[in-house]
């Protein structure tokens, strides 16, 4: 055997430490309290509370929405809506938009006419308007003329969509304000948000409810607003967004096997009373018609509205290798410092720690070439 | 050098565990197998397998898609559709609905009808209708009036858009049944999953394959639906919800740089027939339209059809410091456990295990001050 | 004690490894050196340059965006254009599409007409044509009759919308060229990217500027494009696809508590020249009229332009138990392997090398039950 290359030996010879047992049970029960902590903190926070075992991956999932309900209102001269007229857009995917508030603005042409008076837009005669003047945050063309806007004032004229949309006065109450008692129900099919026990006719009837009914798909508009800790008749003013937010945290091990949806509501945009660039939420379409002489108008709408975002969270978590040995790998590491506490506290904290040293640590001295007792007996003597 | 301070000397004195050398070939091997063991997982599992040396980032990514085909049906009034048409949203975006069955209400106008004879609307005179009246799940307001819905029958009028919409017959042969034979051009630029070798003239004629061509961006809808283990005739009747899984797994490390497309096929709705609150996909929109008299009146198309949505998973993976320290240190620490291993197999599986024992242990006797032999020899002569 | 089960002393008694203390300073600088070296890549690295003792969450946010802007053309017979007629669609999502050049076929009807000669279309009489094809590639379903599409030309016949598109001949200057003066304001709350001291009035002047207005969320779009590398007026004819990419790296540690976005801008569709299958981004929409006979008729567009997609990147930082225990224990790890490095320094590399290791390593000489000196002096004085 010793007849081996030198590194033959090297690779099976085995080398091992030289150990020396210390009969002292205080310094025994401080090294395994410390590595006690260590492996409570494995098997307590890592695997029951932060399940760090697990690889996660996101989730393939679908969105579909249906909202049901009829609005009338007295107060504008377009007075019934229903689903095809209030939704937009119509295909009910994870993001609605429900109307509830308007400025419509009936039959405008593309021709010409004269401003809204305001300081920039006021003028004497024709000199004060620029021709081809198109101030992004205006409302047209400028045709260089200036017209009479009332018997009083005579403004710029543009080229524009006439009459002009005045978006100054907001109904004050929403004008669709019962659309608070809308109804939507999402289908949000990760496996499936709708749990086997749920039956088809409990479906046709039920209202989620956090407490009484946690598990039914269809909300009330009303419902998710306050739950967002707002009140909708407010909000359905001025307009905003609503986070519907689907929380599905799966845990696909086979010992747990549970996937259950968790709803919460939040208001999405911000809503700083101090800071208000475009407050709420709106935008402009139109329906563009042909009179017989094919000419088109439109009717504009400014609307405002909620906008409901259904936002899916899906984690699926799985027992994965590489996290677990990495976790298992950290802890292991915290387990070799272990010894260094045990040391410290053997050598500096007990009664006998000189005699402890001196059996532990042996001192080389170089001149002598023989090993001395401990450093301290050492400068002790000296 | 002894007279410095000595924290200095505990800084740079250099301190070193003593060992003894076995020379026992058993020991050896049991010590090398099990890092062994511990090295292959990491190169093999961590490295290979997993890759988990990299750092994964989310990649930015675009879809566009473009439908080609047109529809001829004969079963319905509107006989002639074209992409314009039956592709809603127009824009060609990530999620693409193809209408193929529809019932459609012609020249809806806002005005009043009797509802539908069922149990809660039929009625004997006025008595039986609640003014006011709004159903979520109904159809309009009620008038409180009690109006012949025909000879035999009476029912409560409603204020609606009239006439109302039959949604009971939804043909059983979707309308446009040839929409099986559109196709559709994904692109999906992440880098680009048109491969550089493929030019135009091949694009202009090829249609995806998974054996023959698995390269090509367009594919005919029968086919997706066909791959996702579904009848396209089918599902076409009642609509449904098909993803389109493009995933891409790139290796950006330069001795990989690989970056393909993968694409799957799934149904995303859920489709259990005991549990059929409102299956496949439909939504309703309406196209609107002026009278002379400057009275709207619109065509109500309640549309069903099949859902696409493209859902791009894209993960550039790329070597990383810090997953790599951390794999690396994951299993130093386990190769920390080694000697654990082969310390308990050489004091308790080998023959000469109470000579390995005796001078690898020394037993502290406090009493006496001096080191004995091992425990187990003490306990031994004891 | 000593009575006690074995099992309980090997469970307090403390089992401490022998060492050796060497007073060469040489030895110990290599040891601390290498030791600071993995104390300063945990430092330095992993806490201040990649924070890996995060846990990094995503996070909900909303994007609102509101195109303002108004677009005159003298080349196209419909003059004047704003934002409710060029935005699509109109809600102001995170992907909107501005409406840059078009080919607008007005007045069709569902009818029959000739097609465009080409090679596979012109005939010479019915029995070339093939009663009821419909090519998806195609414009229509053939009737089968071969009709004269000019006085010299035959063609055959199909049923389709009539008068068919003519869409070889695309403006090369984009009709609305002036839409690059049009501006966008981004709303994206995620907790807002309106910093808390602008208010009101900065806001409705402001414009983004890389350098002088980094803050303002109102974009134009010429700047967009061209910070992109692209040219508008060139993206303008056959549009494309512009990500506005805006990445929120929030540290929510309290002792760093920031919270910014950055805003890039970078072309997302392919532009290679010479792999031009549909180049660009374009898709067909109609508005629909209908004619005083109750005809349908509509304007078919086929639109180019740039679609805009906001995108967010947001992680949210976090100190968090798993991952700095994770990162600990890795460094930790490395650390556990110093001695090995300065092990083969003190044995290898000083002069006084066979001291250290006769003192420090045993060798058990199995026959004579007695430990020997190290094997480099044995195998020296064989």
């Amino acid at each position: 055997m010793s007849g081996w290359p030198r590194c033959v030996q090297y690779l099976f010879y085995y080398e091992t430490p030289k150990t020396l047992v210390i009969p002292n049970i205080t310094a025994g029960c401080v090294f395994r309290l410390t590595q006690l902590l260590v492996v409570l903190y494995v098997l307590g926070y890592v695997c029951l509370v932060d399940k760090a075992y697990q690889e996660t991956d996101s989730v393939v999932s679908t969105v579909t929405t249906k909202v049901k309900g009829f609005a009338f209102t007295n107060a504008s001269s377009i007075k019934y809506w229903d689903v095809a007229d209030y939704v937009i857009p119509s295909q009910g995917g994870k993001s609605f938009f429900i109307l509830t508030n308007m400025i419509v603005t009936f039959r405008q042409t593309r021709s010409r006419c004269p401003l809204f008076p305001d300081l920039s837009t006021v003028c004497v005669d024709d000199c004060d308007c620029i021709e081809g003047l198109n101030d992004p945050r205006g409302s047209g063309i400028q045709t260089g003329l200036c017209e009479n806007f009332s018997t009083t004032v005579k403004t710029c004229e543009v080229i524009s969509w006439c009459p002009l949309e005045i978006d100054s006065h907001l109904p004050d109450h929403a004008l669709l304000d019962s659309a608070e008692t809308f109804t939507v129900l999402i289908k949000n099919s990760i496996t499936r948000n709708i749990a086997p026990h749920i039956n088809s006719s409990y479906l046709r009837s039920c209202e989620f409810n956090r407490s009484s009914d946690p598990d039914c798909p269809i909300f009330r508009l009303k419902n998710i607003v306050s739950e967002a800790g707002e009140d909708f008749q407010d909000m359905a003013v001025k307009g905003g967004i609503l986070g519907i937010i689907i929380d599905w945290s799966c845990d696909l091990d086979w010992w747990a096997r549970k996937c259950s949806p968790k709803y919460s509501f939040r208001r999405l945009d911000s809503r700083i009373p101090n800071n208000d660039v475009a407050p709420g939420y709106n935008f402009r379409f139109a329906k563009y018609y042909m009179d017989q002489g094919g000419e088109e108008f439109r009717t504009l709408f400014k609307a405002y509205g909620i906008r409901f975002d259904v936002i899916v969270f899906g984690t699926a978590g799985k027992f994965g290798v590489v996290p677990t040995v990495v976790n298992l790998g950290a802890a292991l590491s915290f387990l070799s410092l272990v010894p260094l506490v045990a040391d410290w506290f053997l050598l500096t904290c007990l009664r006998k720690k000189d005699l402890y040293s001196r059996h532990k640590v042996s001192y080389l001295r170089e001149d002598t070439d023989s090993e001395g007792e401990t450093m301290h007996t050492i400068f002790g003597t000296k």
